[in-house]
């Protein structure tokens, strides 16, 4: 059994073969092909071009099949034979992965996925609405407030900002017991279901499972994590961990660096829509387009393609384009996005006048 | 207290001014900054601009500073206050951390640094010479016989290609059994000091933890780790783990993205110096100048600088330069680095005679 990787390859034809052949030998044996004398290596680990195709001027896409066998079963492995030394060589991207259904029934995937944050939420025929509780040094009872007003006026998701961690003035602990308390009130106000989610993102991933528990414990509706920090195993521990069962939030911090160059490093669609669904992340978070960040809007639409493509069983899972999202982009982004996407609106909702419930609301009609 | 990040900006002075402000405020609030009220938060959160500097027609150095408390103590949340949202924006770069002793000490970082690998190793007055077994896909006996004629010849150091997982065709505890019982083997007939390291990189902190145990059990004598594939944290876990106590190698598989860029990511000093440091590394792995990756030779030579730069009580540790170093280049590399450096050379001492173990010999005899 075999899976593939599509890389773009910048150069000639010539170099492009060549450069594919060395991504063969690097990604497995990386070890001097004519010297390797067993044939199983030669004919089953190396890597194997399936097909070279030009996309431009000097623009290839190659194939490359490997054999399940040399990721061991490891997600780490897999990612290192997908790209592992090859990052290290210029002009060449990872553009997209095709895995045998077997093997990505091994990797569990969301746990929730679209349907489930859509059942969990009560929401079916909008975008959803998420917004970040913040600044940091904040104290938590200030952050409580804060969410308490963001559920009065019918948010569905609130997050801790991805700074907030376990700092002197907000401890993670007490965080959450304030703002999970604070939301719960408000739904009880309202008759609403806003869901909490704080940032569990830590320095072990023994700490990030004890906070992710006690966030449960404590009545939290989903968990935030950044993958880039806290390594992308970290997040698909806690989507596979059956006694914490809660949406999953990926945010993207020290994430830039994969998608800064255009030829090199990872596609946006493999990054944000099938890494983090491999990963178990139920809401991919990226930088919107038009923001005060710098994706396309051709990359912020692979992302979604990403989130939602045939990927053996793993579930489809929400886009989260934030970053700079102000009220009067709201319809142009719903038409764009469609109903299966969350919008993350941060100091927007904060800006867009004096009372933040108000703010919410007027948003949520916009969205219908 | 603060620490301070010196970041690259592209741009003309009056953008690099603004792009700075803007990495104070992405930094740490992510809030507009006008509509901040505390003046706990905008003096003492936000990020300070200590510095502009112009470094050419259009490349600047600001050099910004941060609270302390932002980064809670919390090697994640370090990370994330020096570049994680940043990373996603265009023309900024890290180019070195400048942090006060006192939160340095909090990282512990390298448990044994250059002194300590010298001691291990009895080697003062030469470069140290490891190399890999591999090609991946080779039986773990396979394998041991390979490690046995390395260290026959008088290798100082073998590690396991950073490929070699657990998977089937070599499993790791019989690896590291195998592999172990041949280089002790090896150094009873020498009377050498021959280290071997195997892989550790696995799919959760635990798993890694287990297997550097299981390695420390079968008298393994350092553990290899790919940061870019576990986890920054991973590398820091096991260099703090007072049960565990062997050298580091960090291997730098999927961490080609982060200097990608020439004006974006992180440098090479950071890197593959501060940040390997600060992680816990003994031994720095990265691709040699002039082999067949692409780093230059200024760029080799700055990963130098930042293993030995003053770090408050942080250990010094050893740049190893491998990837497509042959025998004829030892002395010029030699007179590149000085002695304190490991070479890697894998493929090179296979191709470069039938005997291996006296390829071995003839280039320890170069590096005298």
């Amino acid at each position: 059994m075999r899976f593939k990787v599509s890389y773009s390859i910048t150069g000639t034809q010539k170099e492009a073969r060549k450069k594919a052949f060395d991504i063969c030998v690097e990604q497995t044996i990386e070890f001097p092909y004519e010297l390797v004398k067993d044939k199983y290596v030669k004919n089953n680990i190396v890597g194997r071009i399936e097909s070279l195709t030009r996309k431009g001027p000097s623009l290839f896409e190659a194939v490359i099949s490997y054999d399940t066998s040399t990721a061991g079963k490891e997600f780490t492995q897999l990612l290192n034979v997908v790209f592992g030394n090859t990052s290290i060589k210029p002009g060449i991207r990872v553009e997209k992965v095709t895995l045998p259904t077997a093997m990505l029934a091994g990797f569990g995937g969301p746990r929730f996925g679209v349907s489930g944050i859509k059942k969990l939420t009560g929401v079916y025929n909008r975008p959803l609405l998420c917004s970040a509780i913040k600044p940091m040094g904040t104290s938590a009872e200030g952050l409580a407030d804060m969410a308490y007003k963001f559920a009065l006026g019918g948010i569905d998701l609130i997050k801790d900002d991805h700074g907030l961690a376990n700092q002197a003035f907000s401890p993670f602990s007490r965080r959450v017991d304030l703002v999970s308390a604070a939301v719960r009130k408000a739904n009880r106000q309202t008759g609403g279901k806003c869901l909490y989610a704080p940032n569990i993102t830590a320095d072990s991933e023994a700490e990030i499972i004890r906070r992710a528990k006690s966030a449960k414990k404590a009545s939290a509706g989903g968990l935030v994590i950044s993958p880039g920090l806290a390594g992308f195993n970290s997040m698909r521990l806690i989507a596979a961990d059956k006694s914490i069962r809660l949406p999953l939030l990926m945010h993207p911090a020290l994430l830039g660096s994969f998608t800064a160059s255009k030829d090199s490093g990872f596609s946006h669609y493999f990054l944000y829509g099938q890494l983090a669904r491999l990963c178990g992340a139920d809401i991919s978070i990226f930088p919107n387009f038009g923001g005060r960040f710098s994706f396309s809007k051709q990359e912020c639409k692979s992302i979604s393609e990403g989130c939602r493509v045939k990927m053996g069983g793993l579930k489809n899972i929400l886009p989260g384009p934030g970053g700079g999202i102000t009220v009067d982009r709201v319809a142009e982004l719903k038409k764009f996005y469609g109903n299966d996407v969350i919008f993350l609106i941060g100091g927007g909702l904060v800006a867009a006048g004096p009372d933040i419930s108000d703010n919410v609301r007027s948003i949520k009609k916009a969205l219908l």
